[in-house]
Formats: structure tokens, sequence, C-alpha cells
């Protein structure tokens, strides 16, 4: 295994670190139990937006608070569900009496433990939501989960609500608006390498040097089948064949793509994917409107990428246009 | 070799077409030869940046193109330098009457042919500047350079010329402060893993699973030696140190610290290298006023990082703070 880390018992902690001494500005860290916030929250009269999830898919969550999108992110350790007193502790930090919103992926230890916070803070007397992410058509159960798990839809929920709410937005409406991404949105991936768990220290996998895998888990989780390497095009068609049958996108949506690379694959080979996407999505008389390409949500050194669309309606462009400013997406500000 | 590539000869073209459909606000792209522009140009009135180098270190050059950084970007083949009429037609499509700026990394091939295509310009009467990039300590010459490779200095030299010409300097002034910036900068990297170029299709060089190279090119060119894998913070104090003593750097000089992703090393570890970094640079009384932490200048898939120290002078923070609107770089707007 090599990688930049020094006792992998400390990756999580350290990257924390690292991310708030880069920016001071935007985010404070807290540990034991570990999670970040904005800086400047409790942002007062707006619903608090809290995610979180197993590291190693950096800059999620934690890349993502800021002004427009995250007031706060629970880190667990590499591949596991943050426990319930991080997402509580978080909750409270950035709650400022307007009710909080937690942003939720389907794996079956982030959902319970999700749930048992939100118990903690209804208990508190704290007006709660919860979104569930699923948007992977790529299996529906997995290892690590009942039913869809959720991936690349999560960013676009973060980011979407995240806008919303910094205009006054109700938890009640916002919490739907979320709702609504996660039903608009359909996602898939493949891995051409397998990721390294730094405890670990060997390939979360097995995948032989000519094959790659279709459908993959943002752990590593087995897809749909392992097949040979094949040209970029073919991989793209693949993944979104079942990605356009599955909502089903019709012509003439106005659709939102996003590639995302997965850890270890560089943004040249993310644009000749985008290409392909692009050209299949709009050969179906989609209106890509606007898309968002590079390495938003990581399987720690995993290379590979994920494509995600999402059906834009209502008031979601806007929210997407507003301006952000967190570590891992900035724009308008 | 497992990539998301389709032919290896039209990688580079494939890319630049991906890079235009997901961007056509910010550039547009010209082929035969391969360029990219900024898609307002020319800016009257405004000094016209151009920069390019062999493709594979995306987001450089074509992912800074746009307001506030390059007028056009002059892609090389892969690890091959632009041609001098690649170099000549983009610098012809963007100048404005202003005069051109050529940065121009530190390597034999680009310094030859930007030569060339300097004395073009000047022939049609086009009144031009080049900057040399030549930032990395590692070691004096290499596989493609006399003196010293141009790194992660090109990124911070392009991005506050860049805002200096939005103001109006003129090109005289604007090709001083571009080579106070590389004066004042330097730069060290490292590679856990080789690179594999697409038309080879195997890795560029060995590194046994145990060793990383220290110093290493961006091109995968030999470093100072291999050494056995040690932890995140003793590879950091090893490019570190060389950075410091170069300048040298001094206690109270205000700095901006650049920690940078070579392709397949995840944002994750990036950060665990920002904060050794930090504590060194702020260890010696350094007054880290700026930072940068991302992949900004790739090896393609090369796992790997490096550290870049500018000291930072005159109205240097004041543009590197002003907006910029590219593919690769975003802030402000």
């Amino acid at each position: 295994m090599k990688k930049f880390i020094n006792n992998p018992a400390n990756v999580v902690v350290e990257s924390m670190e690292g991310l708030e001494l880069a920016h001071p500005d935007l985010v404070k860290a807290f540990y034991s139990p570990n999670y970040m916030v904005r800086k400047d929250a409790p942002v007062m009269g707006k619903v608090a937006i809290v995610s979180g999830g197993g590291s190693g898919h950096e800059p999620m969550h934690t890349g993502y608070i800021g002004r427009g999108m995250l007031d706060a992110a629970c880190p667990g350790e590499i591949f596991t569900s943050p426990t319930p007193d991080q997402i509580y502790e978080a909750a409270k930090k950035v709650h400022s009496g307007a009710g909080v919103l937690l942003i939720v992926k389907n794996y079956t230890g982030d959902v319970m433990n999700f749930d048992m916070a939100a118990d903690l803070l209804k208990a508190d007397g704290i007006e709660v939501e919860q979104v569930l992410i699923d948007d992977d058509v790529a299996v529906q159960d997995s290892l690590y989960t009942a039913g869809r798990r959720g991936v690349g839809a999560t960013i676009l929920a973060e980011k979407i609500t995240g806008a919303a709410a910094e205009t006054g937005m109700g938890l009640k409406e916002l919490a739907d608006l979320c709702r609504q991404v996660n039903a608009n949105a359909r996602s898939m991936g493949v891995a051409l390498t397998p990721c390294t768990v730094p405890a670990v220290g060997k390939p979360s996998f097995d995948l032989p040097d000519d094959e790659y895998e279709l459908g993959i888990g943002i752990h590593g989780e087995p897809g749909r089948q392992q097949l040979k390497m094949e040209p970029a095009d073919r991989i793209v068609e693949r993944m979104m064949e079942p990605v356009l049958e599955d909502l089903p996108f019709k012509a003439d949506d106005e659709v939102l793509l996003f590639v995302n690379g997965m850890g270890g694959t560089p943004i040249l080979e993310l644009y000749i994917v985008y290409r392909k996407a692009y050209e299949i999505a709009t050969r179906k008389g989609l209106k890509v409107s606007r898309n968002l390409v590079g390495t938003y949500m990581t399987s720690l050194d995993m290379a590979g990428a994920s494509v995600t669309l999402l059906k834009v309606e209502g008031r979601m462009r806007e929210f997407w246009d507003a301006p952000v400013q967190t570590a891992g997406l900035r724009w308008g500000i």
C-alpha cells in the first residue's frame, strides 16, 4: 500500500485537520465525536442541513460545508457510518431554531445511525426531516444496502437544497425539494481498479488487469459484472443505457449531466467520458442545460467514474446556479 | 493499461471536445492545429496570455482558460511540446493589439517551439514577451530539460498574471510580474506510482511496490532518489526542506502554500500532506496567507503530490484573490 498517510488509525482526523488549516474561513472542526461545521454556524433563521457518511469519499461531505451547501458534516471512519452521537452533536451545533434537514445516503448503517440521531434531536424538541438518497441503478440490494445505494445524486441534492435553504425556505418544503432531486436522479459507476482501505492495506477486491467492474459501489461493493476492458465510449454506453431507461428520461427533458471521478482517474479521462455521455444524452433528445465534471465523490484511490443524470424541474436550475462557497465546490462568491 | 480512452491517438482531441461540450460558455476549441481560446477572445485592450505544453497534465493548461487567467492554451500530444504553428495560431486568434505574453514551462522542446512561435508573431508586428517557469528544486538538468523544470509555479503565475492583465496592465509590466512570481516560487514533487502514457500502454518507469520517487518530474523523469515508503509526514519533510532552503524562505515571509495532486491521489491524502506542509512552514515562521489544495497539474494517472511555496510580495495577493472563471479554477464569479 502506497498512500500519503501516517498511522492508518489517524487518517480521518489528520485529513480533517488539514481541511480546517486550508480553509479556516469556511469550516471549523470538532473532535470526539468528529464533525465539521460552517465557520459562521448557526445561521439564524436558516434550516440547518447536515450530512455525513463513511470517510474515503472526499471531498464529500466535509468539502461541501459552507455558504450555499452544508451546515455540518459527520465523517465516519473509512467506509464506516458516522455514529449517532456525531450526527446529534453536529446538528445541535448548527441548529438555529429553523429545524434540521438530514441528507442520508442509503446504506444500512447510515440509515440506522441517522435515525437514532433524529430521535435524539426530536427528543430535544428540534424539528427534523430526513431524506434518503438512493439513485444508483446498478443493483437492487448490495453489500451494505437494502434497496438502491446512494451515490452521485447526493452532491446534487446537497447543492440544490443548500441554495434553497439560503433563501429561507422552510424545513418541510426543503425536504420535499430534496426528495424531488433524488426522485429525478439516476446514477451508475464503473471501477477500473479496486481501492485500498488504509487499515486493511490491500486492495478491497480482485479485478484482473484486463477487466473492469460495471455497476461498482462507492465502497467497492460488487456491481453487475466484470467485463473485459473496452474503449471509453463503450463503457459510457453501458453506464448511460440503464440510467436513461430507469427514470425513464424522455426527449425534451432538461437534464444536468454529472461525470464523477472515483479518486484515481485524472480529469483528462473524465472529459472523454463526458464527451460520450453528452452525445448519448443529446442523441436521445435530452437538453443538457447544466453539468459537473470532476472528482467530487471518491472511493479512496479507486480508478473509475460514474455518471449521474438529473431531470431538472421547478426551481432546481436556479438553485444549482446560486452561489456556493465550499472547499470542494465554489462559484459566484 | 486500464483508462477511459478510445484510440490512444485521439486522446487529446477527444478530451478537448469534452471540455468544450462541458464549458461552451468559457472556451472554444480549434483543431489542426489544436488550441483552445476564451469564448470572448480577443478581449480588447487586454494583453493576451497564452500558455501550453504537452497534454497529460490536465486541468493545466486548457482548464485554465477564461476570465482572469489564460486567453489561449495549446495542448501538445501527451508529454509532447506543442508545435510552433499551434502557438502562433492561438496567439493570433486572441491577440487584441495589446501584445502577447507567452508563459513557458522550462522543457527543451517547449522553449524551442515557443521561441519559434514568438519569432513568427514578431514578424507579424505583434509585441511578444516570453516568461520561462523553472521552479522545481529537485534536480538541475533532467530528461527533457536544461536547467530546472517548470512545475507548480506555472499555475500560480497564470492566475496572478491573468488577474493583473484584466486590470489593463501593460505587456512589459505583466512579464515582469510573471518573472517575479517564478523567482519567488519553489517546488518539489514525489511519485508513489509511475504513470502510463496511452500510446505506450505500460508504466513509464519502474517503481517497486514499497518505494517512492523523491523529486519526480511531471513526465515521470527521474528525481533525486527512490526511497522506501515512509509515513506521509516524513515524505512531506523531504519535499519541504529543499524548497525552504532554496529561495531561501525566511521567518515572517508571507507565502502561498500549494499542495498539488498528480492525478491518481485522492483529496483525502492531499489534506494530510497540506497539514504537515503547513506545520513545517509555520514552524519556520512563515505566514501562510493563501493556499491551494487539489489536483491542478497532473501526470496522467500518477499517484503522487507536489508542494509549491510562493513568497507573496507586492500586489500578488490582490491578484490571487481576484475573480477567476475557468473550468479548473473558479471563484468570485
